[in-house]
C-alpha cells in the first residue's frame, strides 16, 4: 500500500531515497542566448539578475539538495543547522522562494535544500533554473543531492538504495527529450567513484541499510509502475508480478519518478555523479 | 519573456488558461482490483475511504475545477464563494488537503477546486486519486474543468483559448502511456459541442478575447517549448520560429503541460469534453 511504499512509520532517515551528483567544476550552462540577456528572468523561483544580487545570495553554496515535497525540503534544513550547530532556536528558516507556490528554497550556510514537486517536467523546469541560479552566482565545486521517496522491488522497506544508473520503463539506461519535436536521447550514467563514497559514508553511520543498484524512472505513479490501485488498471497482478521481476532481473532496485532527467541534466551541467533509492514494495 | 507569458500584468481572468472536460454519466473506474480493496488510500490528498467518509463529504460535487498552483486554486474559490453568493467573510476557506503538501483542495457548495502541479505525471496522479474520489462518493453529472497560464502562438496576450484538441510535440493528437513497458496510444479528442458552449458563454460575458484551436503539451518547459532562456539551448532563434511556424500551420494556437494526459484520463472516466487555453507569446 502507499502508506507503506512512503514509509510513513519509518524514521525521517530511513525513509529517504537519496540521489548524490556532483559538479566539480564552475556550473556550465550550455546556452549562447542567455550572455545577450538584460535581465535572466528564473520565474518559478521568482528570482532574477536584475532583481535579486544572486552572487551575495548564493555565492557560498557547496550543496544543493534537492526533493520533491516543501515540507521535507524544509525539515531538512532544519536538520542541517542542527548537524552544522548553526540552529537558532528563535529562527524560522524563510522561504527564498516566497514571492511563488511552484517551488520552495531554504538556505543555512553553504547548503541549499530546493523541493521539485512530483516527476520529469516538475523537476525539470526547477533544475533548469537553479543551474542558470548557480551559474549567475558564480558558485564553484557544488555537489547536489537528490532525496526521495521510492518503491523497492525486493529490499526491506527503510533501506536506502544508491543508484548506479537510472533507466527507463523498458530498464535502458536513457533519458528522451523532444526538441523542436525531434527526440533526443541522453545519457543518466552516473559516477561509480561517488556512489562507492556514499555507500561508505552509510557504513560508518550504520543507521540503515544501504545498497548499490539501478533506479527505475516512470511517467507514471499507477499505470506506469505496475500499481494495482489506480482509477484504470488494464492488467493483472501475475502481469505485475512478472514485469516486477523482469525489471529485478535488469538490476532495478527501486522505481521513482524524477531520477534520468536529474542525472541527464546534471550532467551535461558538468558533473559526475550518482543515485540511490529505498526499496518499498509498490501493490 | 515568462512575466510575459503567464500575463503577471492580468487581471486573473484574463491570464487564465481553461479546460474543460464534463462528465455525463456517474463516474468510471476502470479497475476490478478496486472492489477488492478494504481501505483505498488516496495517498496524496491524505484521504481514504477508511478514514474518511467520502460521500458525505462530495457527495454534492457538480463541478471540479483544476490548476496547476495551490495559491490560485484557493483564490479560484473565494472568488466563487463570492459569485454565488456563499462567502463568508469571517471565514477561512479551508484546505481540505491539509494533511499533505502535495496538493491542494477546496470545497465550496458544489464546487470542488484541486490543484495539480506542473507537468503530465503530477497532473496525472491528482487525476487518478480525484476520479476515484468521485467514483467513492458516488458523485453524478460532474463536469470538471482546468484552467491554466500557456505559452501563445500568434495571439494577443490575454486571449482564452478554448481548446479543440490537444495535441503532443509533433502536433499529433495522441497522448502516449507506457504500461508494463509497452507504449499504449490515448485518444486526446475533445467534444465540440461544450467547446461552442464555452464560446457562447464568453461572447455573453464579453470580457475577454476567447478563440477555439489546438493546444500543444510538451514535456518540457524550456527546451520542449522552444525557449532560449533554459540552461541548455542548441537551435538559434531560426529554429525556433521555424518550430512555433509549423505548429500554427498545424493549428495550435498555445503550448501547455498537462492538457493531453488531462483529455485522455477525463474521456476514459466515461465524458465528453474540451480544451482551452490563452495566447501569450512565448520567448
Amino acid at each position: 500500500k502507499t502508506s507503506v511504499i512512503t514509509g510513513k512509520n519509518l524514521s525521517l532517515k530511513k525513509r529517504l531515497t537519496c540521489t548524490f551528483l556532483s559538479f566539480h567544476r564552475p556550473i556550465l550552462v550550455h546556452n549562447p542566448h542567455l550572455d545577450g540577456l538584460k535581465d535572466d528572468v528564473l520565474y518559478h523561483f521568482s528570482l532574477g539578475t536584475e532583481t535579486h544580487d544572486l552572487p551575495a545570495m548564493f555565492g557560498d553554496v557547496k550543496f544543493v539538495c534537492v526533493g520533491g515535497s516543501p515540507w521535507r525540503m524544509k525539515s531538512f534544513i532544519e536538520y542541517i543547522a542542527s548537524v552544522l550547530g548553526m540552529e537558532d532556536p528563535k529562527a524560522e528558516y524563510p522561504n527564498i522562494c516566497a514571492g511563488t507556490d511552484r517551488y520552495a528554497m531554504y538556505k543555512i550556510g553553504p547548503v541549499l535544500s530546493v523541493s521539485h514537486g512530483m516527476g520529469i517536467p516538475s523537476i525539470s523546469i526547477m533544475l533548469h533554473e537553479l543551474i542558470k541560479l548557480l551559474h549567475h552566482a558564480r558558485c564553484t565545486d557544488v555537489t547536489i543531492f537528490r532525496i526521495g521517496t521510492s518503491g523497492g522491488i525486493g529490499l526491506e522497506p527503510g533501506t536506502v538504495v544508491v543508484t548506479k544508473q537510472s533507466v527507463d520503463a523498458n530498464f535502458l539506461p536513457k533519458f528522451e527529450q523532444v526538441i523542436l519535436g525531434k527526440t533526443v536521447m541522453r545519457n543518466t550514467d552516473l559516477d561509480p567513484g561517488l556512489a562507492q563514497e556514499l555507500l561508505e559514508c552509510s557504513k560508518e553511520l550504520n543507521q540503515f541499510d544501504t545498497q548499490l543498484g539501478n533506479t527505475m524512472c516512470t511517467m507514471d505513479f499507477y499505470e506506469g509502475q505496475a500499481r494495482l490501485d489506480g482509477a484504470f488498471c488494464s492488467y493483472t497482478e501475475e502481469d505485475k508480478q512478472e514485469y516486477l521481476h523482469n525489471a529485478q532481473k535488469a538490476g532495478v532496485c527501486n522505481i521513482e519518478m524524477e531520477s534520468s532527467v536529474f542525472a541527464a541534466m546534471c550532467k551535461m551541467s558538468g558533473l559526475r555523479g550518482k543515485k540511490s533509492s529505498p526499496p518499498f514494495i509498490p501493490t
